[in-house]
């Protein structure tokens, strides 16, 4: 077993975490961000590791994928997200499917709720789950767009993520406090949200009361093609 | 040995890391900021530890440290700072001193340059250390002021980090584009600033010509004094 490399990266403007693995001078990027492209990549390029994938949990309101202008410079990059996203990628992926990069293998895991096509990403044997925005810490995605459902959210969360070791650490797409990571034992107790009864929770969820997401008329539309004929303004 | 609690935790405004440790229901926290004692405290209490040391690795000069209101609020926190910094602590550090937390064994690292009395942290056991300024991803803290010494500060980082193994992982005390942590081998090979010779790096740090630290005139009185009597405006 080689040695595993592992970077969280922010991006300050949407929150959004990035997360770079690297096993065997193979490499993924979860969640990335257009506008940190370039650090990203000077990145994965330092670290002496080839980038194989491209992935995201869901498809993004809140900020575009690079993973288009990824592929537009390493066309060797495969990009992914989940099938029922409806978004363009060269893999689909389903639930139960494994993604190999190195000699990590992570797991995938439908967590419907804040989009109809999110997915966790497990690392079993490192005890290390990528939530997306499904679970975030002490919080969860917005399930008011997006074919977003309170409901099927809460009975995922329960069965597929809090019924995973205690001691597995999450790390969300995103955090608006400075928070960086948690762990599903946790989450369990502490999340004020999951804490609530199912009914509870849909009726939270539906009063929540948020603004209209400020990027989603453009960040949907670009991300539904891997933003790849986006221009920034 | 008990299983080890690790937390980075980021202050987007003056963009610090603040760590919080734990082992055997003891912690410490490093570098913790002002504005954000309750979310750290609260942290602290939610993961079911008692909070033992409140650790700066520096005397700030970008923001003021919660050290002071922490033990306002426990007083049975110890403070600590290195003794040459002049600040107020109940504990004063010197080079090769020793912090015990839990079964955690910290070990003091005098590197001084940005300010006269910077340190590291060295978990020797886990491969990590927490730099402080002396040391950033891919750059250092400024040396013009608080007595900093380019040269004092090339001599520490390359006898003092650049010795210890390469894959030792540093944690910074601040990073401005999303990074969160590197190697100890990632900056010997990669840092634009440390790769230079010392003379170069001398002239290179006398000829940034950074703008008068922000926040410098509230942030060092008050935290000389540990942020005690600080009144945020
Ligand atoms: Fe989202
Ligand atoms: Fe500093």
């Amino acid at each position: 077993m080689s040695k595993i490399i592992f970077r969280q990266l922010f991006d300050a403007e949407s929150s959004t975490y990035t997360y770079l693995l690297g096993s065997n001078k193979e490499a993924i990027l979860i969640d990335p961000v257009f506008e940190q492209a370039d650090r990203d990549l000077k990145l994965v390029n330092e670290l002496g590791l080839q980038l194989k994938y491209a992935i995201n949990t869901h498809c993004h309101a809140d900020h575009v994928t690079s993973t288009g202008l990824i592929k537009s410079r390493l066309p060797h990059v495969k990009s992914m997200i989940a099938k029922v996203s409806g978004a363009k990628a060269d893999i689909h992926l389903l639930e139960g499917d494994k993604i190999h990069v190195g000699d990590l293998e992570f797991k995938c895991i439908a967590t419907p709720g804040h989009t109809n096509g999110c997915m966790c990403f497990y690392l079993e044997k490192e005890g290390v789950l990528f939530t997306g925005d499904a679970i975030l810490i002490r919080g969860c995605g917005r399930t008011d767009f997006q074919q977003g459902d309170s409901g099927r959210l809460y009975d995922g969360v329960w069965q597929k993520i809090f019924t995973l070791p205690e001691e597995t650490i999450i790390y969300p797409a995103h955090d608006y406090k400075g928070n960086t990571s948690s762990t599903v034992g946790e989450e369990k107790k502490l999340n004020p949200r999951f804490t609530k009864s199912k009914q509870e929770f849909i009726d939270f969820m539906k009063n929540l009361g948020l603004a209209y997401p400020k990027k989603i008329d453009v960040s949907l539309p670009a991300n539904l093609e891997c933003g790849i004929d986006y221009k920034p303004q």
